[in-house]
């Protein structure tokens, strides 16, 4: 029972820490969330059968290190961190990496599987992307261009949804006006569910076996199943041929919160 | 052989206090199970080996804060709990989570995770889903309609199958008089399994690698085994591209009968 | 050395023990492996890496309680067991059971799997199936059912092989009459090996993902080929989208026999 | 130090002592090789972790055993053994059985398992086929068939190559005369291979999930590439569904090599 | 902490101790890698979980001998070492070796696998390959033959990417007219990338589950990604059924810069 409560002492301080010490010169995380020619990384993981059998106060001190980790990188790639524990069977956490360089999000992962935490950690997917600028947008009419800079709803978006997708070589050998039309369709169809879901594409042709890596958030899983029943619905949908497999679901969290849920 | 009377002795205990114990205001659970706009998540779990090797009276303990974690959600979530071992080869136990939020299933999954028998559970499959109004139904004939308020037998139904289904590109592509046409014959065909089986449907699509999952019970499996022979008779069938992969099937449990098979 | 000896003479004694042993009332077993609505099991188990660094005297204890668990369940199921290692890369053990209801079997394989014995056991597969009434033979002509009516070679038929086959969407939107002429085809190919192959049908459609599960028994590997290769060469095999996947093949022994070839 | 010496001592020891111990009358290899209705197996294992974790010494007494088991069992069957490792991902090593009864593969193969080495042994794969007559060379013209009796080259031939395929339906579908006109354009394309590559079929269709194996030995890679440039050009190649997967790549080798090997 | 010091201070003993040691006589590295007829053998590892758990001092006493292996096989081999992980979920790093025989590639694998830092990788890949002088360039006209001559910018060029192709029966029924028309299209499409992405080709049709394994090397991955996307616009990529799966990726690493990635 003591011990129990030396964890929970040891974790109010580490998060305590955390809140006081002063915040290390930061990664333009706005412009690498926004900027073409920016990789993004998604890094899927689950705990070992040892983390579960771990002391609560061990567990702490790697959690510690965790946050540690993230820190030191900070200055050069922006990530987000979401658990996927509950909501996905490929694994129980999920790191977003935007960087400037791919090498730099692959440092900041082999850090963090070199460190104390990481060495529980198994890696069960990695995702590569790059953001571009938009490819069909300066075809569309301008009232489509008007909708697609409505911003999304303020307000939490608890919820992130990772589809990879792989269009098939049909698609590829399509002429660019074909694509286009067919891309206007996709396009319209989706822009009722603009201010409730949040999207993001990356392109990941030769740099993973998929051509597009879609992320979503939402605070509204049901109109978020709308807006995928209308992308299935047209026509350049007939074109995937890989779309999930694996989907990936959880919720944005913080390391610190998950540092609370892991903690237990 | 003294250890193991120990076991039963504190067996019985638990399932006493179980009994016992004041019932903590639970979910509307009649209502998380009969609205639309309710999440479903079905959650399978292996037993890890360390589970086997354990001495009978840790077991029983750890089974004891199962139920403890069960009830602690009652309160949020509708939680049922099926025996897939000896039935199914892709898990032992499986549970079924209804939710308003689709975060509170997810709560629920991570603490069971969380709790000293949960760090004996090997996650082997996620599903979520979702409950709607009836997309088909307000365009059938009123006899039609009438025949799918006809309830199913009373008395228990032992058996449960669980099938998620993905249907195809075409099918998505077709436009909505056409599906209607052949959802009408789907429903023809399954009508006369209205009273010997009891089912249920669930809506994926961007919320899983499926589009439907559905859910059956019933206490006679050769009935169920030619409702499912009717569906993959009918046109519809052909527009499905995964039907199953893996179908799970097990028996409808507690937690305290799970608990009683599981402390042997 | 001595402990060798130890176990040797403590297998003997199990051996001795289970010939002198009273029989419990069994199931009536014959009834079971012939009428139609009887469900049959086959479960697929390779023994894991603690099994074979055991003491041989702690192999025979848990193999002596593999005989008592089968004895257990006589009176409701009739079980077979099989010798997979050596010949499949799925199982090293494999047992059928047949039951007249599905909780039955459940009941064995969960109380096979609690056993001492069971704790070395990995679940690979289990495949669910459902004996019925001939769907087609009442539409063949009387010599076809005649010949249908010749019993297998009487003598050891020492090797068993399982094939479970999915049809495809296109088969069961077939009419029944193209169907009945497709399937005397396919039986008339198969008539002249009904002396050397006996054969029993399972329907799997809803109880697992799977259609059908046929099996073999035979003393005659080539003419099995032979048979196989003529059910390859009829048009309704192009109507099976699995065939195998896995194809299982072994051997029938007992439980005395397994015990003293797992004893080692 | 003195341990690795220990270790070198036993295995030069162990080496004699196979090198002097009477030949055991061996299975007709000869025979067994080229006869028409003989079982050829082909077993796949990789080591276990605990192998390299474990002494030279132990290992070494360990690889005696193998000799042992291998010795026993050449009465009934010819046995022939690659080295996998640093070729192939699937296995480290590979037996090959050929037996006039599939039983006594088994047998061996349970023995093998069995043995204190065996316990160290993981089973990735097997392939079970039977030698048959040739099919289509009876219809062949004279001069190819003077071809076909033409031997390889003497000399060694280091490399073993294993190709499992299965013909699709459309492929048992056609007449034997379509089929031969097929094999005979396939047959063609390889007899510029006779002399670097030496071939042997196996025909699998019933025993496994596969149609043929497919076994090739050669000491010149680039003309075996060549060969199967030239077999994936011809007609018949659009009627496999599988080829490989996996394709097993190895080098020929004794038992007594591959204990040198592995010692160390 | 102090043992932190002592694995620090052992390090950089190894590294030193690499720098002075004299070179032994390498194999002529150059010719392996531009020569026809030389194999080409990707080898990918991940490591396993002792690794990670291991003393810093115990891990570098076997990177040094890493090292040693490394050396000892340089005679007969070039060998070329990549960082995976963080970027790739199929390993954590992966050696590519040339050798003018296949029987070399596997003597230093498994070497490799035998050393005390060997027991701790997990083989999960091999990729086996030919070089091969150009099969279609000759056909080509001499402007493109001289664009191809133009090198690569010089440089360092840190990302390396591996991508398996295989083609389908269609493209290998094709005549050589046709197939050159495409790969005319292909090569046309591919010359802009020229200078920003180095290419090599390994043909693979026999000696593994593939036909081509095509190797980058770029210091620009937009630019690979571009190059990548225009291959899957030509019409010969409609003949490809595999593409990728995996794809591995990551970053052009040495022996010393490994071991200290991996000394952490």
């Amino acid at each position: 029972m003591q011990r129990r409560w030396a964890g929970t002492v040891a974790l109010v301080c580490v998060l305590l820490m955390a809140w006081v010490s002063p915040s290390i010169a930061a990664a333009d995380r706005e412009k690498l969330l926004s900027s073409p020619g920016v990789y993004g990384t998604f890094a899927a993981f689950s705990l070992d059968d040892d983390w579960g059998k771990m002391e609560p106060a061990s567990r702490i001190v790697q959690l510690k290190g965790l946050k540690g980790v993230v820190e030191q990188h900070r200055e050069k790639v922006a990530i987000d961190v979401y658990l996927l524990r509950g909501l996905s069977d490929r694994a129980d956490l999920m790191f977003r990496v935007h960087a400037a360089e791919l090498r730099d999000a692959q440092k900041f992962l082999v850090d963090l599987q070199n460190s104390p935490f990481g060495k529980n950690l198994k890696m069960t997917g990695i995702l590569n992307g790059l953001t571009k600028k938009a490819n069909y947008v300066p075809g569309f009419s301008d009232e489509m261009k008007a909708g697609l800079k409505v911003k999304s709803d303020p307000g939490p978006k608890p919820y992130a949804i990772v589809i990879p997708i792989r269009k098939n070589a049909e698609w590829w050998a399509l002429d660019q006006d074909k694509r286009m039309a067919m891309m206007k369709e996709h396009t319209e169809a989706s822009m009722s569910y603009q201010k409730t879901v949040k999207r993001k594409l990356y392109h990941s042709t030769g740099l993973d076996d998929l051509d597009f890596i879609t992320y979503f958030e939402t605070s509204n899983l049901e109109d978020f199943h709308s807006l995928i029943l209308a992308m299935e619905g047209v026509k350049e949908f007939q074109y995937t041929r890989r779309f999930g497999h694996p989907l990936l679901i959880g919720t944005v969290t913080s390391v610190e919160e998950l540092s609370e849920v892991l903690a237990q």
